[in-house]
């Protein structure tokens, strides 16, 4: 059987954009596609969307549809993988839906799904920055902070399937309720809030400009454009951030005695190596010492593909184990 | 074949004692014996005392020798598992002892070795307060603070072999150095450190009187009476170590989504219930929401027989394993 021999079709649910492609077993994007979600148009219309841009894949003439096999689908809340049911996505303002079973039935394709930041971690260990490894964390930075565990080979979940929220661990017990939590500290969201703060108490900085004078507008890449420019105040509150971020992989390592983390998300992506070497520094300077020798912070290899690249593989994966043990994918009715 | 057919030896090897126990693969000890280490006579004559406290075991009425089958080993450092070498053990001035080789030749057993925290978590995990769980933390709260972690029902050891070292972690990063880390907040060498300090600066104590003026007297029974009084410096000193302790955990069960944690430990094991409530009320506040309905931190079980029915039950289990695929335990040469 040649790589080529089965696609399955991977689809990142965003809040702004559904990001659909059709990939090999081995990793490679065959075909893709992106359209919005129009989320304000509620759950029906949003699902529909996303099927739309799956069946328009499968139309694709560099995708022979009857090799596709499976999907799998990376979605913006917790999944519980087992029956493919969305508890809620604040994102997309939806409470529980069952998303595997909903797809499934649309488009006669047994459907897998999970959490966004799971299936983007997935792409990068199978087939980006963490290949070959055999335990990973990926985090990813950017609106908040998420991360997620493959350990022994296998994405961890956890009892409650909320395994990697990294983003509300503690690593400053004596700050304030505010400003203890990693995300609290390092998500884009408070890196804006703290900088919208200063700026507004008469620091002077870059950003004023960059913005017209409407800080609202702060996004990743003017934050990476005023950091490139070395504006002072912008370069001490990312270099806080990046502090606060090497000190919360330095726990998960220490932790888990992890060999590799690989790190994305908006605002990692938008930042040039001067800022990952801060992460890495402070990394470093905490990490029980012998993890300093053997893990490795690594930029994101696959960008926005992790998520589509991630939930494909993880259908190919689920549909070989099928075939051993029938179990777990939401199955089209026949 | 019945819960007693075979027997494994369980050793738990400390700084200042040898434990042994002869205990059924349902974990219940036949036979028991405990011997002072030496450990100033060097490794030679502490391993000869091992043995020796395995053979009186083999020797005894309650235990049909023949039905002997394996032994395990907890250590005070750092093991391979695969080839059963303790890399280093301070508590004993030891380098690299090839502890499970060199136990094997001497008992013509079948020995496994693991670092003590693992086998005192497997212990609990199999036959104590983890009893039917799937994933576990134990966290040892004594001179230092270590802890172990049982994911998906094995023990989870890591890429270096140093998962659990959540002593090290950061939960407190806008502190000096010497109070970021757990170990250093909250550890019992820690805790009479700051108590001292304290006192020295004129702060009165219970423990002035306690400890007859000498504060190096200071042991985890000595800090339970005085917190039993509710002597104020004690009751200060210990429930910011309760907070502290806490955090690290609530930061574990939200990056694992662990559903038990269980708390042993000299300290922790001498402290009450009031102690153990501050622990649990600081998680509540801190951990990811959805687990405080999840998780719950339970007191160790079988306290100090952790050790040497955690180390006998991985001996049993291993055995196990082997007769289905032979590979990993040290053999006797034969």
């Amino acid at each position: 059987m040649s790589e080529h021999a089965s696609i399955c079709i991977g689809i990142d649910l965003g809040g702004t954009n559904i990001a659909a492609g059709a990939v090999t077993a081995g990793g490679r994007i065959v075909a893709r596609n992106k359209i919005k979600t129009k989320a304000e148009l509620g759950e029906k219309v949003v699902l529909e969307r996303v099927a739309k841009a799956a069946r328009s894949l499968l139309d694709d003439e560099a995708v022979k549809s009857e090799k596709v096999v499976g999907m799998g689908v990376g979605a913006p809340g917790p999944v519980d993988i087992h029956t493919g049911v969305l508890a809620t996505a604040v994102n997309l303002g939806w409470g529980r839906v069952p998303l595997a079973d909903r797809l499934s039935a649309a488009l006669k394709l047994p459907v897998i799904a999970d959490n966004d930041v799971n299936v983007g971690t997935w792409g990068e260990f199978k087939a980006g920055a963490g290949k070959g490894q055999r335990d990973m964390m990926g985090i990813f930075v950017g609106t908040g902070i998420g991360a997620a565990l493959v350990l022994d080979g296998r994405l961890f979940h956890g009892a409650a399937m909320s395994a990697g929220e990294i983003g509300h661990t503690v690593i400053a017990s004596d700050a304030g309720v505010g400003r203890r939590t990693l995300e609290n500290l390092a998500s884009r969201t408070a890196i804006v809030n703290r900088l919208t703060a200063l700026i507004q108490s008469n620091r002077p900085s870059l950003l004023t400009e960059l913005t017209e004078g409407n800080l609202a507008k702060i996004r990743s890449r003017i934050l990476a454009q005023a950091w490139e420019k070395k504006d002072p105040l912008t370069v001490e509150v990312l270099s806080e951030a990046a502090h606060h971020i090497g000190i919360a992989i330095a726990n998960a390592v220490t932790l888990l005695s992890l060999p590799c983390v690989v790190i994305g998300g908006g605002l990692a992506e938008a930042l040039d190596d001067r800022w990952h070497d801060l992460v890495q520094a402070s990394f470093d300077d905490v990490v029980f010492p012998p993890e300093r020798r053997t893990c490795k912070i690594r930029p994101s290899r696959l960008g926005d593909d992790a998520g589509i690249i991630g939930a494909a593989l993880l259908a190919h994966q689920h549909l070989a184990v099928e075939k051993a043990a029938p179990a777990g994918l939401a199955q089209a009715a026949s």
